[in-house]
């Protein structure tokens, strides 16, 4: 939106860019599951509204989230886009991916837990079955999808943007993918920890959690083939 | 959104810029397609519900492919942009019409194709009968209004936010059209492929298209009316 | 959303800018009629979602309208805007302000006929009285945050968001308001020529009408008391 | 959205920015009364609608109702928003803060019966018992994560977005806070004087606040440790 470069994720020291991606995952997760709830609690019986609401508080709330941790750690929030940012440019060191990666996980799993608190629910693993057919392919373009936009807006140049863009996205595939687009292994794993709406189970988890694999795989491939270059405009 | 103006298409290879028509008018169907099979199984008998779920899903999910693939082919996703940009500005060769034609065509069967499997639907025609007196003038008017949208933004240049305008005018049209608003003749044919929510008949499918043109003609003339200059201010 | 300066409208000769107040003020009501007709009969009987559909619908053709038209005749598409722009700022001769009004007037009828036929509706005269007590404050709370809002952006040199901000101020005064947010005279006539779900009855409008003057003129105390100076900072 | 700076709060003398945070806050519990008593006359028995008209109307309104106010008195609207501004870096003085308090407390009460005779409802205090195990907790999110993401913007330089920010947040908040995200002791306060869809009882509004001052709180600890510098980059 504005045309500020952002500033390089090496300018905070490490603890802090890794508090950021706890929180900012954690929050996220809090987001999905207890927007679930709400909306489980307040539409009873209706499904297809319940998704509504769920989705809508999701695209809001990611987008506001990505805005406040964005110039911190760069907002992944997700271990494929650490990963994916890893391959397709950025160097970093191993010590950062693996802070980045296990403050994703912790955080998405406390994320689950505080949504769970503020709505009075215990937290118990999800009994959820989300495996059919067609899921796991709703995931891999779920998260194929999401790579390409959000490296197709860095290598043009349009990483100010990124917040609502990703936002958007979210908030569309939960709808035009069968799976409703969990598109990150973390928030999936958080995912786990409540039995309600948002809720996933641990079977289901782990065949997600691979078809995202291949699905961000997919998506670097695209990167790569449609935006060779890392950089087209300054 | 932001001042940096989008480099020219010709930047990028032709067998590039396709293939961005193919994937991203593709993912627009699977989109449209997928979002409508989601809404009829989630809001079942709520067809307003339903519209509403598809509606929201098609602008956010439009605005980000446009965002995607805005700097790389134009984002046309449309044959009716594509040969309007022809007639009102950008001098295209034949064989990138030609290419971004077939690439639109062929792109949007896929992404039928796509959201079928996901949502474990077999690929069979649409019999849904979109013919009443009112629709064709439903298209009419949704194509024209998004021709003049998308030139009104270029020739005072504004190309830059282009990605959300049209896809909150699309979003608006589902509702604001008798016909819910199909505007491009590569989508209307891509979803005669799927016998869902958002499917259309063969039959229905030409006067579609046929009134998609006389649209886009008028939204030509009123572009040449309204803003005569190519650049009003850079 | 940018920072290009919008030029003078004077930019333009006058037939222009009256065609583009009279088709722009035409296809705002066609949005406001269309999608009311839309949302009648796709959700029967819920008229909160009927509502619903309505505003967002309204909110997002608003705001691509103005985008469309900004540039050209400042898309006023109000007679209480195209009065209040005279009294706090432009120098508009009689000439021009006799056009707009008319384009206004003229343009909204044909936007509720257009609407009418695309959905094979006849063009008779609304039958819906929307006097109840509180309906008459609703408009000049309306009203007047509608002016309050336009002239505080363009006197503090933020007109060019002026587009998503009348758009997300219309998608809140559906709702808000207990009238439902006419707050604009020409639209209001246009709506006495549909006998649908956003149709007034001429009775109403009258009322509705005067309370909008009433609300324009407190409007313009407010910009006046609040923002003295005609531009705080370029 | 754009990148014009926005002036110092100082510029206009102080009587001009109470009356901006008295109107504005009002105008603001106009808005999440006004839209609950229209939701819930609509939607009579869906109060997961219900709930979704509020939100989406309270999202738009406080956006728009940020950008009229922001350049003149910084768009507070919230008396822990004066406070955290105040402890994290505008050198307000005394008069300053009290005024702008009594103005937000003054303007919400306001608020409330505006929207009360609007809607034709007399002004009664709210019998809605809003005390539940998990509320305040909710309350204590809510508060925080709005302090956070207003001072994660101010520090780095983004204050510009600030009124679709926070407007996206507290849209979001509606739904994964189980509180309904209040947010905003003045605004809690007017609250109280509508015995409507929106209303709060006096017992559950005095928790409400404890728990949105130690949000607070908590909120400008996370400022303090993620984002120490005032700003980070121009």
């Amino acid at each position: 939106m504005n045309t500020t470069p952002t500033p390089h994720p090496d300018a905070a020291p490490l603890w802090r860019r890794a508090a950021a991606e706890l929180i900012g995952t954690g929050l996220l997760v809090t987001v999905v599951v207890g927007s679930g709830i709400a909306a489980q609690r307040l539409s009873p019986g209706d499904v297809g509204l319940q998704l509504l609401e769920n989705s809508l508080a999701t695209a809001l709330g990611l987008t506001v989230l990505i805005l406040i941790f964005q110039t911190l750690s760069g907002a992944h929030f997700n271990p494929v886009v650490t990963l994916a940012d890893r391959l397709l440019g950025t160097r970093h060191r191993p010590t950062e991916i693996t802070a980045y990666l296990l403050a994703q996980i912790v955080g998405s799993i406390g994320g689950a837990i505080l949504a769970n608190l503020m709505f009075d629910t215990s937290t118990t693993i999800s009994a959820t079955d989300r495996l059919s057919t067609g899921h796991p392919l709703g995931e891999v373009v779920a998260t194929a999808g999401l790579v390409l936009l959000i490296f197709a807006l860095a290598r043009t140049g349009r990483s100010a943007i990124v917040a609502p863009a990703v936002g958007a996205y979210i908030g569309a595939a939960y709808w035009f993918t069968s799976s409703t687009s969990f598109a990150n292994p973390a928030v999936t794993l958080g995912r786990v920890f409540t039995d309600t709406f948002a809720g996933i189970a641990p079977a289901s988890a782990l065949w997600f959690i691979a078809a995202q694999l291949i699905g961000a795989a997919f998506g670097i491939v695209l990167v790569l083939l449609l935006f060779p270059n890392r950089k087209v405009h300054a």
